[in-house]
């Protein structure tokens, strides 16, 4: 019996008990896309459909044997990664990229803050993204307030811009946080910037970034061009939250087993 | 519109980087048959698909704090539990059946040793899943080495009636871990004995035993009896495996996206 193996994608996220986002997201995700998904925890968190309210960033000598045992172990097609936690483990992070997994692509979604409105990062970590990861990103998945936040520039252009010239080759900026009209998402790189329209969804929704950024990396570990991965993770997103249950006292949780895979 | 949304399962279960075993195990296989998965970390491990290397287990503090968040804000229609870690973290689960999740049934995975062989319970572990889990347990999924150690006797049958006696309503113990001829794994109850005869798979696997306790919890969670969520999940489960994957270099990893819902 021939084994057709699907390709792998090394998430590096937080774990959210509530399913909505971190490496639950990054797993259903991945799973419903045709990839196998391998993860290593940077931070535990206690947290309900409302906000984060505890984060407990690993130690980064126990990370750092998690993610080496792994690496060594499994072929590694695509790298994603989601919340760090601590400047800690970014840095570990930057220096696995440097070596065990120079090369690989790297989709990076840069968590600053949780739905909720709870700082997730501080000001060490944001360096530490800014200078150690930025520069190996291929694709960068901020929305408007994180790009905001990364560039100190207000215009989503100017943001993309100075995201560009610190070192990511892509950036899809994601306009959810604006709060009338349609949503509006641009992809910015090498080539003209593309950008997509979606319909204004009416509810708030737990783990849409993390799932965006999985669906984009599911892309690329399928050989799909960077606009083609997100555009199909745009769509795959975009169903999973018009498909979203109302669980608990907060946000929504993405729907993502019934999906179908768009790939 | 209205939104249907689907019964939700709590996992208490380790994580397992490669992806085959613990919370992954858990998430697919739930989302997969139609369930919300929500979980808690017992434990982070580091592993590759031949072993587990180290084992840490969660603070108890910290593991409260995450699981009575959740459980005040999710409804929770199943419990199951699966790697604990250590006995502090077993005695809080029992707690926690006692008090918040009282009533709520619970599927109990006792995992006391990984598949490459690294002990994974201590004796003092060993006791408070005897003494604080196996009464509040409806369905008990040990393989024949693990129903061994947890009674000291040897037959399946003896296995089987010590471990009702200590409280569980139902035991499946499953053949897997025999040599040869074809699987056979045994319901017993307060009815007669099931049985089902399975053709044995040539390869070794990683996290079939996470797989079949959470099949099992999302066919109680949709509404089956404990005998035919009991079918569904082997069925699942064999598939599964007949489609696993050969990333690594150890054991295979189930392959549970490809699968189409079972119920």
């Amino acid at each position: 019996m021939s084994i057709h193996n699907p390709p792998v994608v090394l998430c590096f996220s937080g774990h959210d008990p509530t399913g909505g986002a971190g490496v639950q997201a990054d797993i259903e995700t991945l799973s419903g896309l045709g990839c196998h998904a391998c993860t290593v925890v940077t931070a535990l968190t206690a947290q309900d459909t409302a906000n984060v309210r505890f984060l407990w960033p690993q130690q980064m000598d126990d990370f750092l044997e998690q993610a080496r045992l792994l690496i060594a172990d499994l072929p590694i097609d695509v790298v994603k990664i989601g919340l760090l936690g601590s400047a800690e483990i970014a840095s570990a992070v930057g220096g696995l990229l440097e070596k065990e997994l120079a090369g690989i692509p790297l989709v990076l979604d840069p968590i600053l803050a949780a739905g909720g409105g709870r700082e997730l990062a501080r000001a060490d970590l944001i360096e530490v993204i800014k200078t150690a990861l930025l520069p190996k990103t291929c694709v960068l998945t901020p929305n408007i307030p994180e790009a905001q936040k990364l560039t100190g520039a207000l215009d989503p252009e100017d943001c993309a811009a100075e995201l560009l010239r610190l070192g990511c080759r892509h950036v899809l900026i994601t306009g959810t946080h604006e709060t009338r009209g349609n949503v509006v998402n641009r992809l910015y790189g090498p080539k003209e910037t593309v950008h997509w329209q979606w319909e204004r969804l009416p509810h708030e929704y737990h783990g849409s970034g993390c799932t965006l950024a999985s669906a984009l990396a599911a892309g690329l570990a399928l050989g799909m061009t960077v606009e083609q991965a997100a555009s199909q993770a745009q769509a795959y997103t975009w169903r999973s939250l018009e498909a979203a249950c109302s669980l608990g006292r907060g946000q929504r949780l993405p729907r993502r087993s019934i999906l179908s895979p768009v790939a």
